[in-house]
């Protein structure tokens, strides 16, 4: 054992016994280092270590202290949206919040955005000027239509972790996620088919149901082990359903993962209906745990789960680098993608695949899904401590987003346009609906919670909340 | 006048006056050095000036030379496919070819690849290695869903050049010239619509036709004209046609650009019949001679043209940046562009933004329309010298491709297989057609036709014609 391991397994064992308690501070860097007769240093990688293990917390200024591992909150109920095939309406309001990207001075807890400060994300800019230099000639000609036989390799590497066994030949590389889901759509269904969808869901595929004209069915949603299997399966006895298309690990917007069980009934069912799943699992190498939860996509033996990804939360999204494990759905995908924008930008499929290959990916990882799940932490800490009574948030086990339900009869649409005049925008909760549901919940983005402004953000969403519910119980 | 100015004029001068005839050699440097008395590199400079003017050619290790004005090959004559709407089938074959892209050591004539080799590309990649570095935050980002405001600024003040007042909001950035198409022919049209195209066509926007559902009514084409206005009136009479997709200007694959006067009357048809227009101009900035020609778009007052095009012939592919001009459907196209894929590459659309601004494509342009005119005029001779006698061959009058009539009966597919032993690549003309026509044509890509590889293979490509023919002139 190395001297700083040494000291950090002391000072785990007197938390463990119960010397230090939650929130307590620790002894000073100079102090360990002075009982322990070491450097500095090896106190401070000794701590840097308690840290990565989400033993040990550093305030900025202040020192180190044991994490708080919060109670869970109240979580809200599992959806009961409208049982019946819908054409979806919501591109109005979902335009207004794209307009955000890239804007100015607000506050954006609407916008799915991960960490992109983080020191773990600069060999990316490092490999990606690289590149530019030493594969010019490459990286002005179009990619194979498939993707880079070198990102193909990495991919069908990382889903290994997943429990997956897919030959780098199988994989299809996209721009983006949303480009893998949009193919995969329009290989499976045809205007007029019914696709069965988790609610609420996330408002990008909810939208691309739309626009190819094919009906959401919205079934019914835990917030803890995602869709009722039961009504699944009702669903699948009463309309002749095209597709699944669901995000089964660190739901968007909900956070749950489904338990491997469920994961095995779903398949199980979707076998029996011969159904195809598109399974979305952008947020799945975010878990906040490891090994990470198992895709649908590795107990299927009959290639029928089209697995969907992409980096843009688990690396950057300005890449637009996702992927699609097509299945038997192969050749069809192919063409749909290669129909929809020929191939995908080649010099960031290089960089991609070289920041993976270096293994910068795996460091980052481990970086963000401490980062996360302490942003987290924090964010529920505050929402449980300043919002009005009857407010439930949900409690991801991975990624950086969190469902709130407001009191029942308050109107998140309103809570926007109040929040936006204090330069604060959140995603309100009719957007992750086919049928304009969820009226009175928000979905906001937690990353950073170590900026002043996060916490500020919340504090003032917040305000607005209570003044909101004031305003309303006042007589006309 | 500079001195090499003076010089050059001189030399132009003594062309003119007959002194020196096409295809002579003209006066070493170093002799015009001492005849004007100037340095050997005002010399240069005015062989340079006169190779961009295109009077003169440098023939490596050999001199100057005065270029020699081609006479024009005999052309195909006007297509006449079939005239009913087609649901097109060709995928098979065409994933045949892409599955060629970045592959090995065959020289694709196949493929409709720019010269990337070019030291006007330089500044690209220096450019691009650098925003790596001075952008690297806002590189990680989602770009705005429209693009990134720079771009649009770039592009708008393009299309300047084509006749065209288009504000910079007014653009939506896309992956690509096909994102751009595929995005503007879902926007205006439904599954079972039929579609009016040119044909032979682009291959990319026949299938994508297919894809979307959508049948192809294919016009005549003539080889210097364009669609048969005439054929297209009586087709808007026949069918109901939903939206006419064309390719006007340095047309993919016959080469010619609508004479302005068609372009008129073609607007005034459309606007007649009340029916969109998506205008493919993917090649428009390739033209040999300045002014460049209008596009349709810069006529159009009914904001009824969706204007498509990208940088993927102009720069380079790998970029994956195209753009589209969108008319009345903005909102529509814009959805649909989003739901598609988000957003495109940042870095690429910053990349391409910035070598636009700092004047490099318009030096880039400069130097291409000489060497694609050169090229043009190299190939054709070689295939005018060495093809069967009955062989036509289009006379494009920008970009780098060119469509050769082979004798009948004979049969391109075929040519294509017996070539690909030989390690080269064609285009064989069934891919150009929704009904399967031209069979015995060939699009033939004529990019560094200074690289001895290029002439090699025509060469090749014409002893297997030949060889063909002779075989099928023996009795079985
Ligand atoms: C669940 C889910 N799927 C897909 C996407 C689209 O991701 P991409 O940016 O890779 O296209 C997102 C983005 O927010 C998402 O949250
Ligand atoms: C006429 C035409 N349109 C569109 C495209 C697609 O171009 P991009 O690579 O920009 O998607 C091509 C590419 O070959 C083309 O020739």
């Amino acid at each position: 054992m190395k001297l700083y391991e040494q000291v950090a397994t002391t000072v785990k064992d007197r938390i463990d016994r119960g010397y230090y308690r939650e929130g307590d501070k620790l002894p000073s860097v100079r102090g360990l280092s002075q009982e322990h007769n070491v450097s500095i240093s090896t106190v401070q990688e000794a701590y840097g270590l308690l840290i990565d293990d989400g033993i040990v917390e550093a305030r900025p200024k202040s020192g180190y202290y044991v994490l708080q591992q919060q109670a869970p909150p109240e979580l809200p109920e599992t959806s009961s949206p409208v049982s019946q095939p819908l054409v979806v309406a919501q591109w109005q309001k979902l335009q207004h919040m794209i307009s955000e990207y890239g804007s100015g001075e607000t506050t954006k807890l609407s916008l799915a955005m991960p960490d992109m400060n983080t020191p773990t994300l600069k060999p990316l800019i490092r490999i990606s000027a690289e590149l530019s230099r030493t594969e010019s000639l490459r990286i002005l000609n179009y990619e194979h239509a498939n993707g880079a036989a070198e990102l193909c390799r990495q991919v069908a590497r990382i889903t290994i972790d997943s429990g997956c066994r897919i030959h780098p030949d199988e994989i299809i590389i996209t721009s983006g996620c949303q480009e893998a889901l949009s193919c995969s759509l329009r290989a499976v269904t045809e205007p007029g088919d019914i696709v069965v969808v988790d609610s609420p869901s996330f408002f990008g595929s909810v939208q691309a149901i739309k626009i190819n004209g094919v009906k959401a069915l919205e079934i019914p949603t835990n917030p803890e082990t995602g869709i009722s299997l039961e009504a699944l399966e009702m669903a699948l006895e009463q309309w002749p359903i095209k597709a699944c298309l669901l995000t089964p690990t660190n739901n968007n917007p909900l956070g749950y993962s489904m338990p491997d069980e469920n994961k095995l009934r779903l398949l199980d069912l979707l076998n029996r209906y011969d159904i195809p799943l598109i399974e979305d699992d952008i947020y799945g190498d975010l878990s906040y745990t490891l090994p990470r939860p198992r895709t649908i996509k590795s107990f299927d033996t009959e290639g029928r789960v089209i697995l969907c990804s992409s980096f843009s939360k688990s690396i950057a999204p300005g890449l637009r680098v996702g992927w699609v494990a097509p299945g038997r759905y192969r050749e069809h995908i192919m063409m749909v993608k290669y129909l929809a924008s020929l191939s995908t930008s080649t010099l960031s499929q290089l960089a991609v695949a070289e920041f993976i290959a270096q293994g910068y990916y795996e460091k980052h990882l481990r970086r963000m899904r401490k980062n996360y799940q302490r942003d987290r932490d924090a964010v529920i800490g505050w929402l449980k401590h300043d919002m009005p009574p009857g407010t439930r948030i949900s409690y991801p086990q991975g990624g950086y987003l969190l469902w709130v339900e407001l009191p029942a009869h308050m109107d998140a649409n309103e809570l926007n346009e109040q929040a936006k005049r204090e330069g604060i925008s959140i995603a309100p909760g009719t957007l992750f609906s086919a049928s304009g549901k969820y009226k009175n919940f928000m979905r906001i983005c937690c990353v950073n919670s170590d900026n002043p402004k996060i916490k500020q953000a919340i504090k003032t969403l917040a305000q607005i909340c209570n003044r909101m519910l004031n305003e309303n119980l006042l007589p006309d």
